[in-house]
């Protein structure tokens, strides 16, 4: 049987689905990560698809994040609205009636201003991580929808979306743009060079067209018009998120191995060498044990 | 026979044909319009298209422009770059050989700056038509790719692309924003709410993603969501055509009667009510009749 299982934490997005099996104090037992997002699983249903997922696990209390608790997802967990930290976010967990065990569905977390309403699920968890550290400041959680989520406090203040990631892939796919486009390794300088107009022109919409126009004039190779392209978005991402905040405020970028240094590269070209790395699926386990570790002591 | 043509005039896009029977001096004698754009006449082959689309008018010169001379075309016509006037596209119009008869392809126009490279094709003929008048200024093309394209001295002096249509239809047709959006009609709130954010924040990827929340949070209506990213796209737009301008600089607006007064209404919000509206269509016969007069010489 091994070590005694107290909590089991899944992080459910749309795409993937990854479970966590922590022991006492939080310590990771095991993990295991499967293809079985929201957008497939919803197909075959959900609690076939967390069944497999902890086949062998049952027993703790099973929490879960993620796309999992939007409208598309098994069920709605409503948005926490900021100012949100942890104890806001755990005393507003979901509960979920499933044959697996007692479950909950950790809420998102909205941030409505005159100007913006804006949302995020699955950061929020990431999040309630780098408050338990204290960190003040904000975390950058790169891709499809990119979140820049301001932590002050020891909440939730603020966040901001960019559509990055999902730009990234419907320019390639479904635009004009795509069938210019070969893939191809990284290309530093074609991705540096998108990061610097970037940032030092706001026209993004008319910046994408340039890709087009440097292939068609031969002045790009069609193999890394994909990391150029890459480069205009995450620089348009970082002038957008950059200027939110007062100099000097810090930042962690916490994300994928593949994105995460991307983030930091063109946080460093606008002058933010300083901007911290984390592993982002590192932090969403610990935000998993940290908003669940409540339910350990209800079983 | 009626009265004799001595130009036989075709804007051949991506999407659509339509061809023009010029008299003398330029009258419109006859238009016809088709849905042979050149995506789908690549596949039965552009001679075969044409013909159908000139059946009957054969014997004066014919003058093509648009995607018709891109890389995808018929034939590709090099750009010309810019500084660009009549004569300069005039004189490098590209010879096609048909059994049609005599036949020459427009010149797309090229700006390359350091910080950006730049093309179109068939706005330069509309452009033509502007020159032709002794308007200077900015010419703004709505559509899939908008153009602003500045007149000075007679010549095409510069220009700037945005994606404004594109993004709008690929966001709707291939992004998680279009599974929240319904049909609907025109709604003039959204829009200009829209307009108004683009105009005062500069961030449009992430203001796209405002949408989403917008929807989710209850806050704005399915049905208005095309509107409300219309407008932050042509807001976008405005907003970085009207950055690169001296105030005051003139400006028209020159396309279909369902853009144009969207980007009239826009750049009433920021500032500049003053804009012309002209009719696109009849811009580009008269650019076609401009820029091929000289060819009905050589009959």
């Amino acid at each position: 049987m091994g070590e005694a299982a107290v909590l089991i934490g899944v992080d459910w997005g749309n795409s993937n689905l990854r479970a966590y099996r922590f022991g006492a104090d939080g310590r990771l037992i095991e993990r295991r990560a499967a293809p079985a997002g929201v957008h497939a699983a919803s197909r075959g249903g959900f609690e076939a698809a967390l069944a497999e997922a902890v086949r062998g696990w049952i027993g703790p209390p099973i929490l879960l994040c993620g796309a999992i608790g939007s409208r598309e997802g098994w069920r709605e967990a409503p948005y926490v609205p900021c100012p949100a930290g942890e104890m806001e976010i755990a005393a507003a967990l979901t509960p979920l009636s499933t044959e697996l065990g007692r479950a909950w569905i950790v809420p998102g977390v909205s941030a409505m201003t005159r100007e913006r309403a804006e949302t995020m699920r699955g950061e929020e968890t990431k999040a309630a991580a780098l408050l338990a550290e204290g960190f003040e400041g904000v975390m950058v959680s790169p891709g499809t929808h990119a979140k820049w989520v301001r932590l002050q406090g020891g909440r939730i203040t603020g966040l901001r979306s960019f559509m990055t990631g999902e730009l990234f892939a419907v320019l390639q796919d479904h635009s004009l743009l795509g069938a210019l486009v070969q893939p191809g390794p990284h290309d530093a300088a074609a991705f540096e060079l998108g990061v610097q107009r970037a940032l030092t022109d706001p026209a993004v919409t008319s910046l994408l067209l340039t890709a087009r126009a440097e292939a068609l004039l031969g002045r790009m190779a069609a193999a890394a018009i994909p990391s150029y392209l890459s480069g205009l978005l995450i620089g348009a991402e970082v002038a957008g998120g950059l200027a939110d905040l007062d100099p000097g405020t810090p930042i962690a970028v916490v994300g994928s191995p593949g994105l995460t240094p991307l983030l930091t590269r063109a946080l460093a070209l606008a002058g933010r060498a300083d901007a911290a790395a984390r592993e982002g699926e590192a932090a969403l386990a610990a935000g998993l044990w940290r908003l669940g570790r409540g339910l350990t002591q209800i079983m």
